[in-house]
Formats: C-alpha cells, structure tokens, sequence
C-alpha cells in the first residue's frame, strides 16, 4: 500500500482529526489515526470511541488498503518533511518508509484490525444549518452545559426543532441557555448532543463559509458533515428537562445596560473571587443605575454603571461566574435583564430580537 | 499615603517588575511588590532575594513612604480599572483603597517592614553596551548553561572584559558557547552572572534602542540599568572554568553549510528521541553532503544535506540536543563546522568574522 500526496493537504487533515484522538490510551490503536485508501482518495479518522472526525484528501496511489499510524508521530513527522510532496509506502510486515526530499523515515504502523468500528450513520435527509448560526449558536450556550456527570443528559445541548425553527438549549441546574434560529426544515427533531462533540464542530465551522453544516440523524448517532469533515459522535440518552417550563413568562423590573460595561464590572469582582473566597455579587438595580458589591476575604469592590431601569427598584444575589457566563455570551451591544423579585429566575434577552434567552438562578444574600 | 497615578504607566511598570517576585512564598512580602512613594516619583520593586528589578514611574502626590503590594492582586486589580488615572490611598492600618471611574477596591496591604533589604550597588563606572548587541550575546550563549546545581558557578555566564573586548561565555561540560565583541570599555572586568538574571534582561533589551544599557558591578552585585528597569543580582562564587584552553587551535575537516538546512534535519531526528528513546545522531561529513541518520525504538531517519567540505571525510556521533541547539543559536546564513576527528570537540563558527564560538562534545558511536 503505497501512496503520495501533497504536504499541504496531508497536514491540515491531520491536524483536524487529530483533535478526536484520544491522547492517551492503553490501546495503541486509539493513540493513531486510521488511514483508509481506495486510489486516488485516502480517508483519514481519528476516534476516541466518543467522539469521531473523519475527512478525505487527494493522493497518488493505485493501491486500497487500511492502516493506523501513531497520530503525534504521523503529525510531526509529516509537518517536518523537507518536500511538498511526501510518499508513504507500507509494507505487510506494517513496515512504513515515509520519504520526499532526501529524508526518509522508517516507523511502525499499527494493524486496521485492532482499530474500533466506526458507528454507521445514514447520509440521508439532512437538517441543513448555515455554518455562521450554528457556530454562534454553539457558542453562546455551551457555557451552560453542565460538567457534572451525574445526570449525563445535561452534560449535552438538545436540538429542539419544530415549525422550522430550531431550539438550541443547555442547562446544568444553576443556568439555562436558550438560542433560537428560523430553518428551513418541515421536520420534527429532538435530540441531545455531547457537548465537546459542539465544541470539535464548532472550531471547524467557519463563519464566512459558502456551504451549510448538513447533519445527519438516526436514533443513536449524529453527524456534521461540515467544509469536507465528518464529525459524529452518539447520541446522549434520557430525559431533557423540559425548558419550556423555565423560563419566566412575566417581569416586575426591567434593566436595559450595555452588556460591555456590566461584564467589565463582573469582571472587577471575579479578582476577588476563588476557590477559598467565595460570596455572592450583590446588584442593586434602581435609580438609573446598577450598584455592584462583592466583598470577600480578599478585599471588597463597590462599583457601579449606568442603566435604564423599568419598574421597581430590586436587590438581588448572583453567583459572579454564572452572571458572567451568561452576559459574556449575549453578543448584541446591549441586553435585557428581566426580574420578578430577589429570589426568582432572572431572564436575560437581548435588546431587540429573541434569539437567545439566558437564565439565571439568584444567590440568597443574609441579612 | 496616597498617590494618582496614569494606569498605563503603572501596568507596565507592574507588568516588569513582577517577574522578579516570588510565584508562590512562605512569606506573604515575597509575593509582593514593593512600592516607595517619593512626592511625585513612585519607585516599584520586585524581588525574590536572588533577582531584583526596579523602576520609577511619575505619580501626582505630597506623600512619602513605603508599602507591599501581593503582587497578583495589585497587577489584575490595576489592569482592570475602569479609568485612565487610578488612585491609591493607604492608612495607618494598612487598608488600601484603589479607585478610579465608578470602582472602588478595598484592599489589605502588606508593611514595607516584612519586605526584604535590598543590595546596594554604586552607580559609578557604569559598563556600556549596546542594547542589541547585549541581547544577541545573552541569546545565543545562554543555552550552554548548566541546569545542574552541583557546580553553581556553570548556571551563570561570564563576562570577560579586557583589551576592550567582551567575552560571554557559557559551559555545561558538554557544550560550550563564547559570544565576542568589541566594547568601549578600558577597564579588566571577570564575573559571572546567574542565567536567569541575563534571561530577565534580554528581555527588557530593545532591539532599537537608544541607549545603551549600563552594567554597574561591585564584588559581590550586578545592576542591569536598562530603558528605566535596573535588574540586579548577586554574582556567582567560585572558579569559572578556563574556557580558552577548551576552544580547538586547529582542524583537519572544515565543513561549510547552510544553517537552516542542517538545524531542520537535525529537528527530524528529534522526533525519533525522547527520554525513553535515546540514540546518538551519525553525521557523516564528505562528497559535498553531510549524510545523517538516526535510529531509536520509535523508527530511523536517513537524512542528507549539501555541503562544502574541505579536508578529510569524517563520522561524528552527536547528542541531537546539543548540535541542534549550538546551530539554532548560530544568527549567520552558513557557519563553518570544524572537526579535528571522530572522538575530538567540534567547534562551530560564522562563516565570517568572529562573533561566535561554540564547541560541542561528540558522542562516541559503538561499533
């Protein structure tokens, strides 16, 4: 088996795969990518058993066959070579000459056999999402997904789809994320994906990109088939809480603020913060203005800005990181914070337009 | 005591000096920075009782007195404060408020009591040099310092003054690298300053500076006087080795070569070695190319380079580290690489001029 492609090529593939190799493993096989060629095109896969990325590139060849090479070593040796073309030659004794320029290597392969099956999903009927939304919409709720793996559904985002429009929800008990889009699809979906599985699609989408993400969906699997790599992984099994339910449907105060100077102020108090110094943020909404303290064995800070405030006055507790989470992730100019009283949800939304809906639980303040 | 100061000059003032503070202490006053307030010149210090760096920087004050700054707090607070002009204002029981805009810390300072005495070091007689120049010489000699603590005097590099010339050397008893250039400076001057010291120097040098730094000296201290920082240090004791006897008078293989060329190969082989994984690198110099190869349990590069040789065909084993850093180092297009025999030093020179000296210790190869 024998084959010669451009350096160029052969690197970013493997760069990209890369990224669902397991690191470590007591399974050599799992530490390598798993090369299979048919002619002229080489499939390149790395697959931590969770999560999997698969592309193809061009090559020279008349030769089909498998083989799993080492991933660091393939990577750098590849990235090193003095050519723009590089030839790999493997022979049945897993012997491999990788060579172009006047260096040649000679490495192990390792055996396609002991390489894990791949799950098989259908490319049929694929949810078409354009690249840019979907990119955003990963990234503005993943914060909320929860780290936890006592229930393991949460550690995912549910695709609620339905009406063509799609629903993108994370939730970890404390938070809730909420990112709505119009879609173009008449069907009915509701599924929950890992969310490092989001994160890997997430870094491969691009946001000027021509093409829409297609996915593809059966009852245990899912795949992005995104710029030319497929990224699959399974599907997390369970309940999802129904979100519906919480978010708040009415408010007594309305704060509008611009979300750079509120999360600049957050920021002020998280110096103050950390594993052994902890105390919520408290934030008085009134009088045009929302005054923010946070005092802890480290020091204290009394800060303020300037808002429009709606409705009564109201003092309410925040755990600094998660108030934090969620307005870093507001990506208009200025938000909404929407309140019924200190110790209710609080509902943050952007100034105009819907399209994400971020909640927060308080912190009981004493005294 | 209370001073105002531009937040821009105080970050970087901050952002400087903390290199030289203790990360983690047993004392809380080494994890700080110091500050001693002098009307309008406010001087900052950091220390961590090997290596000093001070500056001054301009504030608006009728105060005068000393205080301790953690040096983590005061540089993130400072950093993140919502105003151009920041005020600091402590009282009696060491209670620092620091405002600015809206925001208002309070914070706990340490007494200037708890602080460590720093060395005092005339400032007569100063050592120029130009600032590129000391930072090329620092850059490409500190490589060849001991990392070993057994002979304290190889973790620093001597300075050799005479004749109006400078001699940087460093050795490890591996390698040796000697940096020469000419200087402005009549006097004899043999001392030997810690590498970590130099490291923090470089990189407060400016490439386009200008002025020079100025090298201050006593028996027992250096004084790095650079751009506003003055760097200081104890010197190292004991007898430095006598390096000149160490540097080959002759040779009988001259090899000419492009730097990149070989440093790349050289990088290829290190992917065949780790800690596990340790083989010497054969060079084999002669027919107008530098044949090289290597073999581990990871896999065997066959590697081979164009080149100038003059004199006897030779087959030199090399520790691939100590090769590859000497000629990483080498600023020059092409150096020459001198041999005398498989088994003897090699010395590494520019292919012109003087400037630099490295040796490097051969391997022996078996068979």
């Amino acid at each position: 088996m024998k084959f010669t492609c451009k350096k160029e090529d052969i690197c970013s593939a493997i760069n990209n795969v890369s990224k669902a190799v397991s690191p470590k493993s007591t399974i050599a096989a799992l530490e390598g990518i798993k090369l299979r060629l048919d002619m002229s095109s080489l499939e390149l896969t790395g697959y931590d058993l969770e999560i999997g990325i698969t592309t193809y590139i061009e090559c020279d060849s008349s030769d089909t066959g498998e083989i799993v090479l080492n991933s660091r070593l393939f990577s750098e040796i590849t990235r090193r070579m003095p050519s723009d073309l590089i030839t790999y030659d493997i022979d049945d004794n897993l012997n491999m000459k990788i060579y172009g320029g006047n260096a040649e290597y000679q490495i192990s392969a390792i055996s396609a056999e002991e390489y894990p099956a791949l799950p098989e999903i259908e490319r049929e009927n694929p949810i078409l999402i354009n690249q840019e939304v979907l990119k955003s919409m990963i990234n503005q709720t993943n914060y909320a997904t929860s780290l936890n793996d006592a229930k393991p559904i949460l550690t995912g985002e549910l695709f609620d789809i339905e009406n063509s429009g799609i629903n993108m929800v994370a939730i970890d008990g404390f938070r809730l994320a909420i990112r709505y889009e119009k879609i173009n699809c008449a069907d009915k979906h509701y599924f929950v994906v890992p969310s490092k599985a989001l994160l890997e699609a997430s870094r491969i989408l691009k946001e000027d990109a021509e093409n829409d993400c297609e996915i593809f969906v059966n009852s245990k699997h899912i795949l992005f088939d995104i710029n030319g790599y497929r990224i699959f992984t399974r599907l997390l099994e369970g309940e999802f809480h129904n979100y519906k339910n919480s978010v708040p449907k009415e408010f007594k105060t309305e704060v509008i603020v611009k979300t750079s100077d509120i999360v600049h102020c957050l920021e002020r108090c998280s110096l103050l913060l950390n594993e052994k110094n902890k105390a919520p943020v408290k934030c008085t909404f009134g009088n045009g203005e929302i005054k923010i303290n946070c005092k802890t064995g480290i020091g204290r800070l009394d800060d303020s800005i300037e808002a429009e405030i709606n409705g009564e006055s109201v003092l309410i507790g925040f755990n600094n990181k998660y108030l934090l989470d969620a307005l870093k992730a507001a990506d208009t100019d200025k938000v909404r914070i929407q309140m019924i009283g200190a110790n209710r949800a609080v509902k943050i939304v952007p100034f105009q337009g819907d399209s994400f809906t971020f909640i927060v639980m308080p912190v009981q303040i004493k005294g």
